[in-house]
């Protein structure tokens, strides 16, 4: 592999350029024993209640403030299996390169795919590379797959809040649309905006710790929590009340947003989670989420009513109650 | 969804068009219990030996003769965990649709999928969509990963080949490869190139049934037979050595190769196997799989040796040996 390389059509070909490909910039990094075989799948033995989930990455540019599309997938995936309340073991890695890709780029991905599996204590045991012609994809995209063990006496599913839980939310929001787009806009603000990717595993651990009859999770990402509280209450034949004034959003991101016209309850976040807990839990639920790295500005953000069912409502920071709708169309594209 | 519809940017964005565009032509054609959900991950009980595969899809065109890119990954997912052993349960599928792809061919891509699944006896548990703009892909990206269980006892793996055993084949080579290479370039042939893509799990049950010690199975997809052959010789350190005159090619696929200058020996199958077998089970495992639809063409194509060790060897038909290396470069890019 030269340093000045770039990916050609024969590295994935099935012939030997796709192997050393392979061996030299996917394998050696992400080296470790369930990996090494390189048989058709892996094999390990597993018992118990299995989660596995799925996610494609074409986030456009591929580095941004924060991360890239190595760690975002990765994360990505560790936080699907984390909001069923499983803890991620095993990962998938399939990259589609765009012909002409430099090396360099792919390895810089590579390094923070180990980086983030090595911090979310999964292994990637499997993968794919293929290759498309100079213009049939945009540089690189990557899909993890993710196999985690739920805990016996777990069940955590966007079906189950109740009227009368609390709404927690784990920090900050829109802090990843924002990063993403101000770097592909080229786009500058007064304090820097950095995505807050993040793998959500240890923090969800020590929640279900705290409190296993934790109802639902999810991690507001496309859409953002405006989105993914509407799947909850959808689900879960509920209304979720929100309380803005409990809702975090940074002033970089807010100010952005004002600018760009958007409102942060539908910007995404990579490293950000949603909880739906009995209400008697909450606060000891949010005190164990403020002792980690990732949940140090937890807050019951809102509550969950009998009616209107399917509908989420934002109690304003001037006191009006107004609905917060499903977007119909699209805000921010490929920011994932 | 309209009929004549297209694929919008809005389809990827998390809001009320991804979930109809998910609602209706996902989750509904491939609808099963543990879908149904629709929380972060899929979950289900476990146990045993598990084997875990993923694969990119990014074949061109997406529909060709004998299948589409959406058979063409249940069954590439479900060859992948067949090839260790394993009996397919679960597959994933991500898709990365470009902006302006007719929902109606992504509907037909879909129902192939539900089609191939069903014929394998694997659901659909999780899924994700990704859309991106009019020329950041070329039409669709499909990615499936799959969970199989290794039964007990079973073993199967590159590794394992001994100096002795049999070299199965199990029927022609090259149809798929020149099935879709004749599609894109527009060449017509006298008999009908049809890809030979189907899924394998079935075929390998009956042969784990009559012969548990298989060594080592691979589908011979890109790169061919001698590509996955010149694996097998590596990782397990011995010579296989092939008798050309058993090396089924059928006429049309001849034809083709000699015409545009390949060898099928390199040329992609989707529904082909080699095992390797101990030589005193070689005759019991392929007379199981001639009557198994995928296998009426199985034969003993070759056996191992001791040395040269990691290389491939053809006794060609006029008596004469040759070496069957890897391919350095790329024969046919886009194939899968």
């Amino acid at each position: 592999m030269k340093a000045d390389g770039k990916v050609l059509m024969a590295h994935g070909s099935g012939g030997r350029m796709a192997r050393d490909l392979v061996e030299k910039v996917l394998v050696k990094p992400l080296h470790n024993p369930l990996l090494e075989p390189l048989d058709d799948s892996a094999t390990m033995p597993f018992s118990g209640r299995m989660a596995f989930t799925t996610d494609s990455y074409v986030v456009r540019p591929i580095f941004f403030p924060g991360g890239d599309i190595g760690k975002l997938a990765v994360c990505g995936t560790v936080n699907d299996l984390a909001m069923v309340g499983a803890r991620p073991l095993y990962i998938s890695l399939a990259l589609i390169l765009e012909e002409g890709l430099p090396l360099s780029e792919l390895q810089q991905v590579v390094a923070s795919i180990r980086q983030a599996a090595d911090e979310a204590d999964v292994r990637i045991v499997t993968g794919d590379t293929k290759v498309v012609d100079h213009g049939a994809a945009d540089r690189l995209f990557v899909n993890t797959a993710g196999v985690g063990l739920v805990p016996e006496g777990i069940n955590v599913s966007g079906a189950n809040a109740r009227p009368g839980d609390a709404v927690i939310l784990s920090g900050s929001i829109g802090d990843h649309g924002i990063a993403v787009l101000s770097r592909r806009e080229g786009l500058s603000f007064e304090t820097e905006l950095v995505s807050d990717c993040a793998p959500l595993a240890g923090l969800v651990a020590d929640m279900l710790a705290a409190c296993p009859a934790i109802r639902a999770m999810r991690d507001p990402t496309r859409g953002g929590l405006a989105s993914t509280l509407n799947e909850i209450a959808a689900k879960s034949k509920v209304c979720i009340r929100l309380d803005e004034r409990n809702i975090l959003v940074r002033d970089a991101v807010r100010g952005a947003c004002e600018m760009l016209g958007f409102d942060p309850l539908y910007v995404a976040n990579e490293g950000k989670l949603v909880a739906i807990v009995p209400a008697g839990d909450a606060s000891r639920v949010v005190e164990v989420m403020r002792r980690h790295r990732y949940g140090r500005d937890a807050a019951v953000v809102g509550e969950v009513l009998d009616a209107p069912a399917g509908r989420v409502l934002l109690k304003t920071a001037v006191g009006a109650t107004r609905v917060v709708d499903m977007l119909t169309g699209d805000l921010l594209p490929r920011i994932c």
